[in-house]
């Protein structure tokens, strides 16, 4: 599954990822695997001495990536964040930095890379039981959105899926319900972005709710309640209103579903992938070509 | 799988379920299975004359069951009840009534069956990924339980799993983190379910949390979080704080990872055994199985 969606990648043009604190094994054995798939085109940003050797322990050939000596934290951070600042990369990736230093570096006024929406994670899921590439937001930063966060997060997640070459993702916003019912407020606020959409005041996508998550993912579920929607058994982006029903639908995939995940933090001007070690090569790749075919958009 | 746990009521003593509106196709076709199975004896509360229709399209031999002649809705409810009432049954089942029909039966304070706990649903899940029998609750009834509530509704999986022979049910309390946060206000709360627990006011049972979900359920991914507790890879129960997170979770299962599922409404002094004409008859059966062990514990 995970061969098909890199072959696209094939010919394709190539972007390039800055990684700030590049000197980590975990970190360069995926660049390793990421330039064997031809996804993107790396500038290391870290501790030179270190990344030399590391390389030579992944077999990772440094002739095909640039190197940029750096052995302060928040330097690396900074200096990755100017390679792309500067139109030398389009997208960011997080080595053995903080994640609190990389966005830090990332929103600074006046040298990060500040956008005008809230940041966001967005995952994209490989689902064997599902029949298209499926996005979850937000399982990572937002706890408990505000209604404008909520708007900002969907407009995040839609930029990620139209970069993917989907014109018109279709949005489901998720509850217990079908229906809107004031018992569970978070339905009006999923009726006035319904809303929203049909008004062309969030564009580019298909936004339809609230659903429980069959009705989203199911055409029989949704038939079986009387469902008629664009969206339903077909959504794109699953749509949780807080980050434990998101985390808790993203762990289960990963899980139960025997899904391959990628993730990106986006919202600013560049995505800022982020792996962590105990990612399967799998899913550090798919977060990397993820980040590149987001970063190469904007 | 199933079989496998169906296996488990060969030679049992069999409990009784009373059905408040047994004059269903849906419904009857589940009784001739439990039948086949031997998992219950059944109370058929309804219109016998379309009760007698019904049995014959479905093959259902009405000599192994009782019929009780009703074919008012509210009267079907507080008959199936009244069955309980009297010792004759230990477990309810809906069938064509509306289930808020059945729980004003069971809720009603001198003729029902109210107990001290608050209602809520436990869901039993057969997952072809997990090694044990899992549960999760509440993915139906409790929208934002409070404090309370959540120790009712804790309570209340813990009794379901105890009927099924756990004795010590490993009970993981879910949220986005893995650490007691005042950012997330839940995780205050389930510090203090912990320590209820190891002070024995919530008894038969091991709680612990807070815990992301792959915490709960992977041994691999509690040890890369440097995670130390009996519960943590290895839970019974999955408490998810709110609705949406449960029944994100629950059609997570179902949907994406094939598992089968059986559910029931517990709290009272019988369960309420809950099937839709949209649950495969595998999933009827596994409700029915499960209503009838936790009746019989009663």
């Amino acid at each position: 599954m995970i061969e098909t969606f890199l072959k696209r990648f094939k010919g394709l043009k190539k972007n390039t990822i800055a990684i700030a604190g590049a000197h980590d094994e975990s970190v360069l054995g995926a660049v390793k695997q990421a330039l064997d798939f031809s996804i993107a085109e790396f500038f290391l940003v870290g501790d030179k001495a270190k990344i030399e050797t590391i390389s030579k322990q992944v077999s990772l050939d440094l002739k095909k990536v640039s190197v940029v000596e750096e052995t302060d934290e928040i330097q690396c951070a900074k200096k990755a964040v100017s390679l792309v600042k500067d139109g030398k990369a389009s997208a960011l990736m997080k080595g053995k930095v903080e994640t609190s230093t990389i966005l830090k570096a990332v929103l600074d006024k006046e040298n990060g890379l500040r956008g005008t929406r809230k940041l966001s994670h967005v995952a994209m899921f490989l689902v064997p039981t599902y029949h298209k590439i499926l996005f979850v937001t937000d399982a990572a930063i937002n706890i408990n959105p505000t209604f404008d966060d909520k708007k900002d997060i969907i407009e995040n997640a839609v930029s990620a899926v139209n970069a993917l070459g989907v014109s018109k993702p279709k949005v489901a916003l998720i509850c217990a319900k079908e229906h809107v019912d004031e018992k569970m407020p978070v339905t009006l606020e999923y009726q006035k972005l319904v809303e929203m959409n049909r008004a062309d005041e969030i564009k580019n996508c298909i936004i339809d709710g609230p659903f429980a998550l069959d009705n989203a993912v199911s055409k029989d579920a949704a038939k079986t309640k009387g469902i008629v929607s664009d969206v339903a058994g077909d959504a794109d982006i699953i749509f949780c209103p807080e980050i434990i029903s998101a985390n808790v639908m993203y762990k289960s995939l990963t899980l139960f579903a025997n899904a391959s995940v990628g993730g990106a933090i986006i919202g600013a001007n560049a995505p800022v992938i982020l792996t962590s070690r105990a990612d399967s090569s799998e899913n550090k790749l798919l977060s990397i070509a993820l980040g590149a075919i987001i970063g190469g958009s904007n």
